[in-house]
């Protein structure tokens, strides 16, 4: 007997007139919509294998692949060790044709350190993707348990309704009960990268007592993280002791958890952060299931009164020190960022994450533009996010409406990932990202030319734009009318503008003539 | 017998623990918002009287000022004549108290046409407020009815629900029936400037047949309203005969309704633009009532294709050109811009339209970043609008999530205007204005003390943030918690930051203690 997979709306119900499509023998996913006039789009696509069921978990795409690599006696899975050594994997592939570029490209903005394709080797279900400023920009949502709720077919489902609005990866921030096993049935599930802060894992394993944390410990929480799958790990090793009393002045002192927690037991033990001192051992259990490292950004600002002080930069510098330390493990490595940030603060931001971090990608929450907001945290940051986004940022973690206030449910998750869906594509349209504007201009053609429905499956949200237009003028003769509802028929400035074109084609065939019949002086045509 | 002025919720419902006040002999608006701790923060307040009814309007708090200028025979009541004649109004000392500047500050920058006061002298009832790129960045709320449907109340009730949640001027465009009724019953009401868009009754007037609009029609068109005391406004007076060919191959062509009716009068009388051969008539009824221009950007790009065209920037010239005419006759003006651009030409369009537009304040609709997420487009223009205040942009007019869909009801106005409050705010911090940061670092120490409740009164939406934390920990206990449902009584940050501040604490004094012990190495001291 098989159980439903999920009481989510099915995939044609949020993109109709959509077909997800697999492409060559590696079956690259994308999604093709088809438009009324016989065109068609194809988008990126993130939503993954569809009608699986959760206990049997997603096909294992990657096995193949890594199975060939046991085979041949590979020692190192890293495909930052594969990039370097010249060779172009699979994952690479994918990424390329994903992103409609050259492979050797990817492979060589992997080797700089400039891009990484978070995939641990016993994540085969993954669909690879690729981070990196060269790259689209991606997104990532968090989910997760906490101590006062939420099941595991809770986070599996906003998992996947997570991907479905294009969550390029997801963060399992739980903190709450059953770690493992969720995480386990989050990784079977996700055709995306999972990525975890195996401190709060940790910390409950000492019951709270952030004392007894050890470096001990926490080799045996990641090495049992990575074994089960998880893609990257985000890792506070750049809260160091000297730092800490550098916050005691902040308006909201430090408010990452993860970092929150280095910097106690950082003070309670008058100790270096072990995450620090013991930066190789870690690096070593990474390198061997290819794990990334999402170098954590602890002290990062919790307000706009705290952005890029000395606090903030000074933990920067010391990602820095460590992304070199990583890379020669060959372990990949993103750099995250903040946090809470004043719009003329951004562009420092990325700036300097580029100069000391050595071009490795950044990866920043947000940033929120004001604190004046909560309610609406999705948009204050949306307004950063992109602006980061254009100037280099690789990856931005969204932030939902709940932000700050309580967990996220399901259409929290959805307006967040919408939010940053808007925040990414407007940076790739800024940054001039190859194609990124052909959805842009498809869509903006169907509006001019009221075709509805098209207008409506090009939308990130096909269902929410088609509501809104129902609410007004729900008659299906409607969605071919050549007026809208915001100016009738009567001022409809498209409608006029379609007469316009025809006045402008007479005119110009008036002129034309005259043109020709003058002699055809050039000036004076132009100036008609 | 009194009828209920309105079916909008109590504004205390609103903003619990705010008390509106008003400053000095002019009786300037603020709102004081009082913490649980005692202390207070003032804010800027756009909410004008409670508690009136519709069919009597609000008290007219100009009309001593305007009946005294009368009085003493003055015959220009142009705030920019009087700025130029050295005289500060009470229009300018109110400004200055809104905005905690010197008066003087205020007359000299409307003096050289950075900014504007939009007070018609028959619109007693406005508070007014001043639209510059030196002042507080100020958001626009579209309301009005078309031929589809609203009636006149639901106008009057958006007015007030826009104006409730920060708008700083409202535009009425209805097109439907009862113009001239609705309108009047806006501008009883409305406690900020009205603006309004003359094209759209003049073409009512003559049935829609854009062919027969006139001047003559025109300059009996703004005579009413201005007679009404409409603000400012709109007139496509730069969509020049031969600019329109130049949108001939647009992706989405004339997308301003004003734009299309012009461009289409031009064309079927292959003739110029009356409203720019006849610009000093026009002048003129506008100087008499002290009606601003806001010149508008017919030939505004409508999608990402279009934007920056030489259409677009072709008239931008045009209204430089007639800033200063309008100048020569002591009317004010700003200018209004676009639309839809991607973020990396967002910035020449403010310089642009301040280098050729001699600093007229600008004033613009988004812009929208990208063109893919219609039911979203609040979200996708807050990101350019916050850009271009940030730049520079004095006004920006809101977007709904029903732009492109239909018309925007109750929810949607709420969410467009504090979409666009946070777009200005975090504009005004990037420029950084005296003062704007003052309330982020009251809500940020009151989110890192737990003070739940003064969080939420200090936030843009109380009512929403408290709902979304009521979700969660719905308990009046939690309202003092010194934790939150994110992370739960253990993992919380803050509460951890707490303890490293004792820790830092402690460990200064001994470190102090040791530091005294040892002779006073200051170079010790520091690196401990």
């Amino acid at each position: 007997m098989t159980e439903p997979r999920t009481t989510l709306p099915p995939f044609a119900t949020s993109f109709p007139n959509s077909q997800k499509r697999e492409h060559g023998p590696l079956c690259v996913p994308s999604r093709l919509i088809t438009l009324t006039n016989g065109e068609t789009v194809t988008v990126y696509d993130t939503t993954g294998p569809q009608g699986s069921e959760i206990r049997s978990g997603l096909h294992k795409r990657r096995k193949p692949w890594i199975d060939l690599r046991v085979q041949r006696g590979d020692q190192n899975f890293s495909q930052l060790h594969y990039a370097r050594l010249g060779v172009i994997t699979e994952e690479m592939q994918f990424c390329a044709i994903r992103e409609n570029v050259d492979p050797e490209f990817v492979r060589s903005e992997i080797a700089r350190g400039r891009a990484i394709i978070p995939a641990n080797r016993n994540h085969p279900e993954v669909e690879p993707m690729i981070i990196g400023r060269n790259f689209l920009v991606k997104i990532n949502a968090n989910i997760g348990n906490s101590a006062l709720g939420s099941s595991i077919e809770d986070e599996v489902e906003k998992l996947q309704w997570s991907i479905r609005w294009g969550a390029d990866t997801v963060m399992d921030l739980s903190t709450g009960k059953d770690l493992h096993d969720t995480r386990e049935w989050i990784l079977r599930n996700s055709p995306v990268p999972i990525g975890t802060v195996p401190i709060y894992e940790a910390l409950e394993r000492v019951q709270g007592r952030v004392e007894d944390l050890s470096l001990k410990l926490y080799l045996e929480v990641i090495e049992e993280q990575a074994a089960q799958g998880v893609d990257y790990f985000t890792v506070h090793a750049g809260v160091l002791l000297r730092y800490v009393p550098l916050t005691a002045n902040r308006t909201t002192g430090i408010v990452s958890r993860g970092g929150a927690i280095m910097a106690k037991w950082c003070l309670s033990h008058h100790k270096e952060n072990f995450l620090y001192t013991g930066f190789n051992e870690i690096c070593k259990v990474m390198a061997k299931y290819d794990v990334s490292f999402s170098l954590g950004d602890g002290l990062r600002p919790g307000c706009i009164a705290d952005a890029n002080d000395e606090a903030q930069f000074s933990e920067l510098d010391t990602l820095g020190e460590l992304t070199k330390q990583a890379w020669a493990h060959d372990v990949q490595v993103m750099i995250e960022g903040p946090g809470h940030v004043p719009m003329h603060l951004i562009k420092e931001n990325m700036d300097r994450q580029l100069a000391v971090c050595h071009e490795a990608p950044f990866y920043t929450l947000g940033p929120l533009t004001t604190d004046i907001a909560p309610g609406y945290d999705h948009i204050t940051s949306a307004i950063g996010a992109a602006m980061i986004g254009s100037f280099g940022c690789a990856m931005l973690c969204y932030v939902t409406p709940k932000e700050h206030l309580g967990l996220p449910d399901r259409e929290d998750v959805k307006q967040g990932v919408i939010a940053y869906k808007i925040a990414a594509h407007a940076a790739d349209l800024a940054k001039g990202h190859p194609g990124a504007q052909t959805r842009d201009n498809a869509l903006s053609k169907a509006r001019f030319e009221f075709r509805w429905n098209d207008q409506f499956d090009l939308s990130l949200d096909p269902e929410t734009a088609r509501k809104y237009h129902d609410a007004m003028l729900p008659q299906d003769g409607a969605k071919v009318a050549h007026f809208c509802s915001m100016c009738g028929p009567r001022f409809c400035s498209m409608k006029i503008t379609e007469e316009v074109r025809e006045y402008a084609k007479r005119g110009m065939a008036d002129k034309s003539k005259e043109f020709s019949e003058s002699g055809g002086d050039l000036y004076r045509a132009v100036e008609a």
